[in-house]
């Protein structure tokens, strides 16, 4: 299923959505409305808004309620992006010039502050004190796993358990809350949300571990930057780190030394050859995978539905997809 | 009256106010606690959570729930605090090393960040919707207020109008916040909490020309940073916009172009010495003082207790400290 057909059950949602997200950011302040116009014109593919939907949608009709979160869940993802962008010094973000090469890292990190402080009086005006701190606390997990990775720098010692803390903080506790959250709003039930939870969070441990493949296998043109970024900028991530145990100590030592320096696409290329020698492409995709039979399991005592089946679909479009 | 007799009638809650404090920043990931740790060594003159129980002292007893309302303002000043470091290049704040002087803008955009996502979920834990609101949107017009400034550039067109508002926003919305919640909390009156909620917006008003000022005025040792600063790192405030409005026309061209520039210690005296030849720095010390007036004025009401003695005494030390 492609993600356009995924999308289908709640495309009108979708719709209504982006009208609301548009409204959130607008706030009569020029340097305020010109970031906006930008950051929607580079937006990205709604991911996050659409597992709030689908997860609301698989146990009625998504209202008012299911939209506002997908807006506030969008928004909070979107004030990490902004300061990732300020914390990788990227230039180029979802094939635009990245906020912080238009504006200044100065206006980047105060915007990511403002688009923070929206969502916090967003999330005051959701109906239970329950879904607030379900929010909250992911905001929480998802800033110390920012956090966690950007002062391990290019540790190549890092372990797996330490790689699956951060990645489940920085990018499955978001998902995680917002199908959690989505599934609740139509369904009143805490059993049936707490399967909508594990299903967030093994879906976005598959789509992350997916994306740090995407950095050693992708194609360049095709995700819209040069691979081998994660590791220029400091993050080793799972293939990387199951390569450097497996492989015999000289060998790893020598890849040790060029991830501690300066990289050129030579180095590159070496350190690609060497993780996929060593196995470490092969382990991140069969752990993606589990993953994602994890998630899809999440989903077994769910009636059958459109939104059911994307979001089985979504599980698969999250380890396959090639950007 | 000196800060330390200001501060008598709350000092019990002081101390529990910093026991607690240091217990929302544990975390038992070594980088946060080591920044923690030097956050709180680099600990600031606390008015902000001194305000908070004085304005619960005139009602009663501060009890935990002011105390917490302490710690989350503090929290949210020291979240801006530590992105202001990234946003001003900073490399000393309040005597010490700048955070980013020491870990680095990465590890600091994303530490505030994390403090933040802290303080909000302590502002769930708060018994009233209308608090969390008023925490939110007093955070809401602090990012507004910075991003604004930041924004704003080493802009001399600047008008008193929008100096006005961006102090408002960045100084004097979290301040009036803390005060009208401290008095609601202990008077259970919205009548009452409006007073001090008045009080908190003049108040941080005239703190915040005041400091201004001190840039112009201030000993160097004194303040423990070099004056000039805002004028260097592109913030025009209310000395030089009056001055600049009041200048012939010549005149304010020479300064617009040397603040257009690189300024060094030469190009600062001039600054300084055509703000105080034409008026701003007496001009901004009349405003601060108005607002001073008006402050107080909101406290008529209020029945005669040391702690609204101190508070009183808050607004003269607000404008008459040198540091």
């Amino acid at each position: 299923m492609d993600l356009r057909t995924i999308l289908a059950p709640i495309q009108d949602d979708l719709a209504v959505f982006e009208q609301e997200f548009k409204e959130m950011f607008r706030s009569n302040i020029d340097v305020i409305d010109q970031i906006a116009d930008h950051l929607i014109r580079a937006k990205g593919k709604r991911l996050r808004p659409a597992l709030v939907l689908l997860s609301a949608a698989t146990h009625g009709q998504p209202r008012q309620d299911a939209i506002r979160v997908a807006a506030i869940v969008e928004l909070i993802h979107t004030a990490t992006l902004v300061h990732d962008d300020v914390v990788d010094e990227a230039t180029v973000r979802r094939g635009l010039p990245s906020l912080n090469s238009i504006w200044d890292n100065h206006v980047s990190v105060l915007l990511g502050d403002y688009l923070l402080a929206k969502a916090l009086t967003l999330i005051l005006l959701l109906d239970s004190r329950d879904m607030m701190l379900t929010i909250s606390r992911s905001t929480e997990r998802l800033s110390k796993g920012e956090l966690l990775q950007a002062n391990q720098g290019a540790d190549p010692d890092i372990t797996e358990a330490e790689y699956f803390e951060i990645i489940g903080d920085k990018t499955a506790s978001l998902v995680s809350a917002g199908c959690e959250i989505g599934a609740f709003l139509t369904s009143g039930s805490k059993d049936v949300a707490a399967c909508f939870r594990q299903y967030g969070e093994s879906l976005g441990l598959a789509f992350q571990i997916a994306d740090d493949l995407l950095d050693f296998v992708g194609d360049a043109d095709t995700i819209g930057k040069p691979t081998g970024n994660d590791v220029r900028t400091g993050t080793v991530t799972l293939p990387l780190i199951r390569a450097l145990q497996r492989a015999p100590h000289a060998e790893a030592a020598a890849i040790r030394e060029i991830i501690d320096g300066e990289i050129d696409d030579g180095d590159w290329q070496r350190v690609i050859e060497f993780t996929k020698a060593r196995g470490g492409i092969e382990y991140a995709r069969q752990k993606a995978e589990a993953f994602a039979a994890t998630a899809k399991a999440q989903l077994n005592s769910v009636k059958d539905s459109p939104a059911k089946r994307s979001l089985l679909a979504m599980v698969d479009y999250a380890i396959d997809r090639e950007k």
